[in-house]
């Protein structure tokens, strides 16, 4: 299986940390993101939507979206389990997931978006106030994140699941991109990302690529 | 089960269609969302991020997020299957599902939060030219769908899906709530609303409530 990525690029290392958890072996292509080769229709043919991961299966069928992958290569290595045994907390883990994904996540993206660096690239007009509601929005949830840690070890309960995976790269993406990066006295926030950065995975899949 | 809900509200309504499509029956428990209801602490303590639907079980455990509580449904009345079959079924679904999420749903909410309707209700300083990218953003994204339902009946293949469920209700809550109904010139799109317009899940969940 092909994984169309780029090193260091938060959505893309989900998916690497992710199969690193779980052992398997991706054959990794780098696109040429700066020369913006995944708007053009031979990427786009894969993806309509124009961004990585993408996963080519043999038979050229490609998977995007790094957690419609992530549940693909689950299904096959379901050990260790990273999205839920039961109903409930498959359920639960979703619901977390979820948040991160649709809270964090966007306002991240906002930030981002809108942001110096993508506005130096020349490919979007920079919306100076939804940056400002992203950078608020972000500290906000950080805030949350921090209450929420004080009284569980993971995102999603008392073990390690694909939530804790989004919200490492998310909030590593933030720190070393968007300037976004926790304060320090979110001590729970920092002891939940210190935790996560012993792991195999997340050492082999540094953010910086 | 007690579904938290509101009459024609997008969010709770893809629950409603959902458990409608499998025949479950939900003790919906209409909050009051005028009166700033899901934002006190008594909501709060049921879903942090004070929004609707949430699923309560028996035993008081509160699930939020449509897509969270679908899934939990799906796991006890498994048909007529609705996030697939096969692992790379459900892949296709997944991805499909979130690309609806992720760029439709963001463009259409970006529209409406910014958008006359909840400037008048005070929450938020409404962004103009967000609002502006979330309408162009939304109307860029039915001219895609309009091109990919060209070739195939659903949103996510050859058979109806929660994919659907959640297009159906963003498109219906733009189109009543914010002035974004596609327009009359995207036929497959329009072919496709009417054919999931016959559902009898759909006719007994209409977006007026």
């Amino acid at each position: 299986m092909k994984l169309y990525s780029f090193p260091g690029a938060p959505n893309p290392r989900r998916v690497l940390i992710f199969a690193a958890e779980k052992n398997i072996a991706l054959d990794i292509i780098n696109v040429d993101l700066m020369g913006g080769e995944i708007k053009k229709p031979d990427f786009l043919a894969k993806n309509p939507s124009g961004k990585i991961p993408v996963l080519e299966l043999e038979d050229a069928t490609c998977i995007a979206e790094s957690v419609a992958i992530s549940r693909y290569l689950e299904a096959f290595h379901p050990e260790p389990n990273l999205f839920g045994e039961t109903a409930l907390e498959t359920a639960m883990i979703e619901m977390h997931h979820r948040h991160i994904e649709m809270e964090l996540h966007t306002a991240i993206g906002a930030a981002w978006v809108n942001g110096p660096v993508v506005a130096s690239m020349g490919i979007i007009r920079p919306i100076e106030a939804m940056r400002e509601r992203g950078d608020r929005n972000a500290r906000s949830y950080y805030e949350r994140l921090d209450r929420e840690l004080a009284s569980r070890e993971y995102i999603a309960g008392d073990r390690f699941t694909v939530a804790d995976i989004s919200a490492t790269c998310m909030i590593d993406f933030a720190g070393a991109m968007v300037n976004l990066e926790p304060d320090a006295g979110l001590t729970h926030l920092k002891a939940w990302r210190d935790r996560i950065g012993q792991r195999a995975s997340v050492i082999a899949n540094p953010i910086s690529g």
